[in-house]
């Protein structure tokens, strides 16, 4: 058994963490901690029967743990991820603090200078379509942001293939609340999200853009521009992404399929629909996967990338526990909803 | 036109009363007052195009007002009631503050000492349906709470006719997130109220309980005990309590409609439906009705009595502008929607 | 491994049913009937990456098939279920064929004689938390109705102790759209749902106050008569009841709370709450889980029971599966969501 | 008073346009047709207390009636146009059969030839801020429909001052159900609509680019093209379009703020958001409004404009009362929600 802890359990990447930790069959939970719930049941915190003491992050006992998940609000991850690194256990960050790869890049989206830049060079992207060959021997696992990850892998083929005319795109994302986590804000009380759609944050703006330019530029092996509008739709989870791109004139719609099956032909959790068929939501929600359709616009150039996750599953806390899998050797789909 | 003043606009019904009192014709805002946001706009509390500039409650200019509304949190209304009511403006108050009639009562239910007795004697409760005759020359209107406009309205002419058989009713009330209020609560977080349903505060303990006892039981003659259940719903607006009671073994379906059409025949906002139809919240959204079904349970003597109102109008400030139009001897329908 | 059918994939239980199916550990597949998909794909009915053909009913294949779960319309289970008995298939029906243990109930409440009386006979109710020793030798499992698993397992313990001070109880439930079924119809039209809550067919008219005064009677040795009152909620999944019922003078809180724990102590899947929480639909959506609250109303005699189900898993499919394991003699809890 | 009949009652727009004409000063409605409800009561079509009887679409009497709205589905209005022009009544249509100008574009777009192309000549398109000239003379205007409303109110400012760098237009839009109508189909089935998001018919296949072609192309003076995805959000009302243009290099922040406010600032219905809000269906939804924002994208040229309506009011209804203000030499705002 693979023994786990969670820092930052009653957040909504935390609990959703716990849950599919807890159906694990090679996992035991070691801890769980909560600033806000330390000394309680994760019942007190969670309409749910587990009974499950959390504890404060200072008392976790990392002897005998394998591998800690850092669930804690960005740019809090440091100190913890460094201390379990140092004790020998090996860490999958679900924070955005590991997941760009320079210091100044880092400093540019963030506004402070990283605190541990050594880190920033160790720590690997963990997509597991991009990166499965480094992932099993990392000590420290980015897990990638929900924006990201439903546009770089709507992305991935036709970049990789050199198919983009423009080195721009524009990704017009809509997520579900439990995006914005689970602390208050008036924009996600209830009476104010219900019946309700909205935009935020569009341009250039969101920081989640430093990563779609870092890993399709490192895929084009040239930069690319992301211009980025997220939204704020009514519903618990899902992220849909609906993206532009301009592709060369010899691109055509039966060669741009074959890409995208051949790129995703073994992967697991990945698929192209059928074509006439568009991702929806309720493909993705509640389970690990990706649903992903390409389409030509018109046939003046652009193209319509449409796809879909669960923001807390592939977005985050699935995946990460696809990182898991992955760092010990286990069947990649082990504990995961196919 | 009349001069009216509203403290609390921010809340979701001090907004509703703005938005209702700026379409009414016979009104003119002297004044809104808000704690949070004091010296801006009510654009940038709610999404609406209004240039209207908020102050905060000490700067209100009571001069030349005919009429405040306070729509401030309970238990925070006296000193303000009090201040108008000296300077000759007439109050109509949407907080639980000057609804009870006994002092006694207010301490059992509210747990202290209530800070102005006297008022609590000259208040009259703003249910036009009960009080027409009293409220034109009421100074001080205590607007009723919006599960007891909904019970009352559909049990009145049960128990001002004495048909009850047993002095208990059973409430079983559904309200929308908006009854919560706009402050920020992990209950009322979209990811925690969405695609949920939970019950709160069953069985003899909400304080609007005090209310219906009241009411029910003047109506009654002898007292009436309320059990009482209310339920949250994922929707913002409306109130729609099933209510259960046992009738005398002589009451009839067809003497039993006679009594509701009798009662709502002249209400310009209560109706009761035709046999086979059920009230729905559809039925009120957005309007100032309530709703009214009533039938058999079975042939034992149980009856079921349904009633929807929208808990931000009939519930809440539809009701206060009712009542203000009744202080002012306009039609008692001018400005909201029938 | 099982080989196990499904008649009626591609309605919501149906479709459960799959999907708890395929993620089992020791069932395969042997078919999927589908009317008005047969000879598609699963993809084409469900926005799912499973390819699975359905068929025909009258094309499934029996051979080598240990169990058929039919979840076909009320009304149309019989043929199927006495052909695949015939050819020695056991049963598990999620239809309301087989409910009633007696034809003459069935005939008041659905208005037609029973085309097999012989089976109403021999059909197991497939309650586990009642009939766990009559379940594994059945041959036929009648799978109850999702309104009447959500009373029956809130009242079980106060019932069957015999502590009802009067043989009637009032539930008023409130259900997900998803209980009303895939067909079309206005009242589940998204606009006439959403943002809308109302009841339907309250009072005694409901067909699943048969199973309830069935069970319920069976359980205390004479009659009890059920008022049942259900409402439409906009969720998509899950059931909550508010049941209202008088006990006995001498019940108290820790005598009533000792019996429901002595009841459910042993349960894999009913949880009785901690005093002061009270069961939501969040507690229960997506698992197989019953979760429950009692406590008084008052001091006068009436207490209020609160119990949530997921209407597709414990109230359907769910449950199915928990019978499925008991019939074949897996852990009664195998695939499914404690 | 201005006598109107209504053709198509108990659709989503006709209803609409019933509450919105029987609260309005200054119309007394004739008539209201409806196919599948004729000889009944609005009440048993709507959850609603109006008395008002559906007559058939033949036997609606249009002596002495000023004005029809048509709110039929598309394709059906011909005839009923006609019969209502050649009696002298004034016909506002609310459906697609009369907004293309030329009948090739009809015949492009509905794959069908136009059955009165004489009365495409003639009638008007109904967008006020755009041909508040032309409508008041017309005998037939032909309503905008909703997402070309969002579209064009969205672009009118830059495209008419000459503003776009390239003669390509993205626009990503949101809409609520009741955009695709009272008819039953799975897709607007609640389950399958709630907690879901979804495009459809994204690219350039959806027929209102013939629309937004046909007026975006007249304010340029040469042709537009659109690219358009259409989504199905999971709300009752509301569109918002995010619309993505690329400017001439000249075009600055203060420019374009100052070119939209000199467009807007007499308009009673639009509204440019201060700079740093974005607008939200909350702005919009139950009124008559349309609120835009325009910001750049980055420093590439690209720039991103987002405009709110509600698709029932300024999307449909509410703009064909405003189109009947205009044509009775009435205030514009008479009768409608600022």
């Amino acid at each position: 058994m693979i023994r786990a802890g969670v820092y930052g359990a009653t957040g909504y990447t935390g609990f959703e963490l716990i849950e599919i930790l807890m159906r694990h069959p090679r996992v035991s939970l070691a801890f769980a901690t909560s600033r806000s719930y330390a000394g309680k049941q994760l019942s007190e915190a969670f309409p749910c029967p587990y009974d499950l003491r959390l504890v404060d992050a200072g008392q976790a006992d990392l002897s005998g743990v394998d591998v800690v998940f850092c669930a804690l609000p960005h740019g809090a991850t440091v100190p913890t991820a460094a201390q379990a690194l140092e004790q020998g256990v090996r860490v999958i960050d679900l924070s955005a603090d590991f997941r760009l790869r320079h210091a100044d890049e880092y400093r540019r989206w963030y506004g402070k200078d990283h605190e541990a830049p050594a880190l920033l060079d160790e720590a690997v992207y963990g997509l597991p379509e991009l990166y499965r060959d480094r992932i099993p021997s990392a000590r420290l696992v980015a897990n990638p942001g929900c924006y990201p990850t439903s546009v770089i892998l709507g992305l991935l083929p036709l970049v990789r293939a050199g198919l983009l005319a423009e080195a721009q795109i524009i990704a017009d994302s809509k997520s579900g609340v439990s995006g914005a986590g689970r602390s208050l804000s008036l924009k996600t009380h209830f009476v104010e999200a219900h019946e309700n759609f909205s935009p935020y944050n569009i341009g250039h703006s969101h920081r989640h853009i430093a990563e779609m330019e870092q890993e399709l530029g490192a895929l084009a092996g040239s930069p690319i521009h992301v211009i980025f509008s997220p939204h704020l739709l009514p519903v618990n989870r899902g992220i849909l992404s609906t993206i532009y791109v301009r592709l060369r004139e010899t691109a055509t719609i039966a060669a741009v399929r074959d890409l995208y099956q051949a790129a995703y032909a073994d992967e697991p959790f990945v698929h192209l629909l059928p074509q006439g068929q568009l991702p929806s939501l309720r493909h993705v929600v509640g389970t690990n996967r990706c649903v992903v359709q390409v389409q030509q616009a018109d046939e003046r150039g652009t193209w319509i990338v449409t796809s879909a996750i669960d923001n807390l599953q592939k977005g985050a806390s699935g995946q990460a526990v696809q990182n898991m899998n992955l760092l010990f050797g286990l069947p990649e789909t082990l504990g995961l909803v196919l």
